[in-house]
């Protein structure tokens, strides 16, 4: 393919240095970006093109052309003999190029009662039902390792925390337990999410629809939407704000992995060691001989600030009248960015889950008498004692507590989700419905 | 009542000013605060005190008696007998006090098994469901006033802009129906955040459970929970997580909200002149005596920020490992803040949109014949040209174009959703099932 | 003083519970922030008087009745005579109708030549200066407190940390060191910003000047600005833009707040056990007797995220064309909130700082041999060896150093600014000099 | 050259498929991203090596023939000879490398006494040096063809907007001052900037200095820092710090292009017809042949997104304890891609701004006789009538208005700063000393 020129340039000329940057400054990195949306494309252009044979724009001869000229594209994607890159203005544009060198005019009729707009919007949906299903797809996996080492680890004793101060006798499978409720809300949250895009934009045009009886029914169907995005102007107005949305799912997914690498970043240093991490997770210095950093732990509580970055960056273009304004086109890397790295880090952590390795002796020594008084404040009070002045009958008093034994502790701890009553089954049950 | 002291003071002393100074800084505006959490403490601290009876922890008398307290003074903060301010060191204690000082020793029951962290915990999550409710239910009267307005000026000609300039023929039908349709996936969203934090975390106490059989199956249910949040260090691990996701639920319709008041504040001008609003939405100048001003409208267009300030504040505190942290305190004035700010604006919204005067000799005037391109391409392709041999035929190419008619146009946009096709009632129908 | 009517307002009439709404909508907060800028408006306003009479709008007479009667409301304002509550539109247009109602006609002079606009310019920008200046003075205060402390404890062992991982010997005089040198910056940066914003706004009305020769180089002047704002567009384009710098000046101190008060959240829990503070900064539990929690410090990590709020909520309000939008009123709240919480945290850092009580034994005792690994493998390439190669000798065989002490690792660390060279007169110096 | 393993690699192993995600995850663009650092870090090496030999670490010949090394590094880098790519494990290990394999071991000598972390902190502090004094420049650049235009256009009439409503006359000389101003504070904001970050951190190690006698006096005068960053540990904890303010100075610029491109959006439209753009920065449509958009405009109005992505990105990591994290390699990234893309926009502006072309025949039709109304209230007030009570009275009573001229209004408003009186010389002065 020879390097195609942009669609409406209305006369070839040569570029001057200044032209050449604000191309440059235009395109920026979108082509490359694209490479993420152009499967979808790729298929939104063909269910496009049926729709265009039902209601008569296209033969089903020509519908059979473009189809196995679309396909042949894809295959050629796949494998890199085609390759989209900075020669074209953007993956949009490239299916009607590849068409109409293929096919010559009939490429030309493929964007028939079609903008730019709606493709971008179609390919761009279909992505992110992708990455949410992707996503719930990893939480649900992040989950089940809990729900297993939570059981496993169910009487093992671990110091629980308050203000990062020992609190009370707490267990691994609590902690455990924890992760796992959270990223079985974390995956009903992708599912819910994608259940609220789930709505077709193809056949909106570049907002006010078209004069073609576009049988959008037909489209919606053939792609697996769950319903019709039915006003044309409403897509364009939903160019970020679904793209917020998405990028919400994943956010809290990776807040959870925050919490999570902050406790393994206390928890192997040498002061709380009360953990040890597979050597795939860390790394040395460069100038201090002796050390061994949890450098990967880091890097994952480090991950959310990109969502972070992602999520304002599309949030401060929406300030903006209806209609398709040019600024949305910086939706797009954000939102690819922000989805690609969460999914690259959420891969590593049921790895890192099931690879902890607990320090259970030190475990042990971290819990002192005075991390009893609650619980024996909570017997006084059974026995009638108010709890406000059992509770200052304990206060600074522990010496009777030092005879008590933790694994007793976990095991009167009866309250509904507590280190003995986890109720793991429920939560599995809650997460293969999710 | 007297000025209570705080629970855990051990001894009485004169503060010095760097003490009032540190107390100040610590409680800040948290007592304001809890007005608005405090009828929902209430509640949650009635049925604590039905489950602590359903465990033998309280007798029926004295659970009657409890019962009445709290009844009191429900009834007593609602006429403004009971003043919730600074003599308290927080709404949570507040109710303690209150209890102790009527009851005595048995007020001094009312804490056994629960910690002000699940108390904190379930009050909020009552106050939210609450606000999540009164948002579907706003924005369910916009899409409603919208869909009315949409099918009033289904026919109104109106010029179609994409990047702000004249792009195609366009109606008001189209328009309010965006707002109609973006409302509606507000609501929906509404109800799906509501759905996903539906979950009871009282009974948890400080993140660890507590050795007592606490019914909470009963609890969970008296509240009116969809379920209950069974692990009680996720109970704390969610504070600050579940805001967010509220927040965003109220983002998206702020979102909307501030794209509105763009489209009228731009509309209003003298350039544009399409619509004029009620005189209730704008204010003059102190200088300038010509000036009429659409204030409100540019207000609401501002509104949008004091979420995105809420959202990034909580965020920015949830840098933590698991486990309670202070810290989590300060999620409270955003959450809260930012949710009575955005209702405040929100109920306006109905009465902007319905007295919106739509100036229809401007609209016509703003309509030329260039954006009559379009349809006379797609036409062309309708016949057989390709698309794109069509495009390139019309540019610049418009004096054809002069004779067509802007509510022919109209008509003939048919595609689904478009201005000839608006599909309300298919709006309507998915808007009474949100 | 009867409640004042809108300035505009051109009839009385009855408010609807709609209008009501709207006017709540609209006003806010505002006048009760007001509270917080009235001094400097009653300061710009008297100069502005004095400059009216210097171009002959006011006799010498006029301007001693005005002037006086500013007097008198600046002087009934801090006594609390005068309240500026939600009975004013504003602080701004309080002013006119005090001395309109105290001078009649010649109140109404009063803003001959100026607008709301540049009214609240002038007032936040002086404002501003004083909060700059407050914030210096509070950042030096600090920084040599964190001075007298690290030459107090220059030889105190410490372990120090990458990763949260026990990295080499280091000293407390070196962990006060670096912060007497980032506040010593953050002096700096208070005192750089205020030169950027000390241009005087006043004289430009609404946006556009006036046809009047006002004499804006004497009102410069006299209210202690370096130079004029001299675009009149300008100052309207400059707000939110110069209330975003101030309040990066202030996030730069409060970063380093939110490091510290990590270091104390951290050194205070049991596992590191490195320092205990004062009672006054730690507060007790509502359901765990033994608990001592250092609430304060934690509440002082998350005070950054106020001003994370607060940048973010202005920030979210300036995607607007050039002129005065309403929109920008809503500048105010984040802009003095984020100040005065800011303020209220810095002034107990002295305190905190100076009450904290190191445990040198737990110090002692967290230095292990492997720490004088890069010691020795510095001593090896100093020697000759080169020091990637002494680096890998080093690695994992540590037996040898075990004899080290701490106190000859701290000795021998010379390099400028390690523990042995601090340099703490040369921050002195520069301090004085911020 | 061969691929190099990691400096603390101790035994070559197959790595697994988890672990090449593992490095993936860890790397990410890192060494790509130090392609803009490189340079400086070899500058910086050179000027380490030239340290290292006046305190006799190197001979004279040795660091002959390191700097002889660096020099052929820097021109193969430059040349494209060498290639940092992912087979380095970033830009800073890349230079011991290639030492090594030139130099055997002498190579293996440059990292005495520094550490990784003051290798990037020195790059960088360089690198950002160099942005900060390309801001200014392109800022200096773009406030003097506003002078220019201001003065070529000083008469030339225009609407004064406020509220985007038709306020006052005026002239795009004063809306090209404006615009002059700002840059002209946008570019001292950058020098000061500079000024505040001019400090070095070489020298410092991992955070804790070395045994070693550094001559830091040295390597901060050949390296040109203003003075030196004394305190080790700051130097790690100043990380995000100062790049934060980095890219608040390019913030501050990149918001003034976002107003300047706002007005361009609304001027170019239809409706107010103010200026036409060079072809160079607008764009078609692909589906509607009669579009012209300003395209170019809208992405310079989107630009300042990147900017707020990156600069909440950075900040979001920095909740941390002392010294240094591996998070903190994460600033990099937004830091770099913030700059680079604010410059590749801001480059543009000059030349934007020089090619306006002002509708002049629209301009003048958009003064209507209400827009004198202020006019004659000032004049009325300087006759002796109070300024409210000329208010009032021309409210509403516009006809006398109609006789009035727009030049005669420029001509009168006289006020500093204002249309007759735009004070560009003084702002040229400034700007010379900026």
């Amino acid at each position: 393919m020879t390097k195609p020129k942009q669609l409406w340039a209305t006369k070839d000329n040569e570029k001057s240095e200044l032209q050449q940057r604000v191309e440059q400054f235009m395109s920026g990195q979108d082509v490359i970006l694209d490479q993420h949306l152009f499967q979808f494309d790729i298929q939104a252009s063909k269910v496009h093109a049926q729709g265009l044979q039902r209601i008569a724009i296209l033969t089903q001869t020509e519908l059979n052309q473009i189809t196995a000229s679309l396909d042949e594209l894809l295959s050629q994607f796949e494998n890199g003999q085609f390759v989209l890159d900075q020669t074209f203005e953007d993956g949009h544009s490239a299916i009607e190029y590849f068409l109409t060198e293929q096919l010559g005019d009939l490429g030309k009729k493929i964007h028939t009662g079609r903008s730019r707009n709606d493709q971008v919007a179609v390919a761009t949906r279909l992505y992110c039902k992708k990455a949410l299903l992707d996503l719930k797809q990893v939480c649900v996996r992040i989950s089940q390792v809990c729900l297993t080492q939570a059981e496993q680890h169910a009487d093992s004793v671990m110091p629980g925390y308050t203000h990062i101060q020992r609190a009370v006798v707490s267990s691994w499978g609590l902690w455990f337990a924890s992760f796992a409720e959270s990223f079985c809300d974390n995956a009903q949250l992708a599912q819910q999410t994608l259940d609220w895009i789930d709505a077709n934009p193809l056949g909106t045009a570049a907002g006010y629809g078209v004069n073609l009886a576009l049988d959008r029914d037909y489209t919606t169907e053939a792609l697996g939407f769950a319903r019709m995005q039915i006003n044309p102007m409403y897509v364009q107005n939903s160019r970020g704000k679904f793209e917020l949305q998405v990028l919400t799912a994943f956010k809290q997914a990776m807040l959870d992995v925050r919490r999570l690498a902050w406790d393994l970043s206390l928890f192997t240093s040498a002061e709380f060691n009360l953990v040890k991490l597979s050597d795939l997770f860390s790394t040395g210095s460069s100038i201090m001989p002796n050390k061994q950093n949890p450098d990967t732990v880091e890097l994952m509580r480090a991950q959310y600030a990109k969502l972070v970055g992602a999520y304002n960056e599309i949030e401060s273009l929406l300030s903006l009248p209806s209609g398709y304004q040019r600024d949305l086109q910086n939706t797009k890397a954000p939102l690819i960015n922000g989805i690609t790295e969460s999914l690259s880090c959420l891969v590593l952590v049921p790895e890192l889950l099931s690879g902890i390795d607990i320090c259970h002796t030190d475990c042990e020594k971290a819990i002192e008498p005075a991390m009893f008084a609650t619980d024996k404040a909570v017997e006084l009070a059974r026995e009638g004692v108010p709890f406000r002045q059992a509770y200052q009958q304990l206060k600074d008093n522990y010496q009777d507590l030092a005879s008590r034994s933790s694994s007793q502790s976990l095991q009167e701890r009866v309250s509904a989700g507590a280190c003995a009553n986890l109720k793991l089954s429920e939560m599995a049950e809650r997460l293969e419905n999710a």
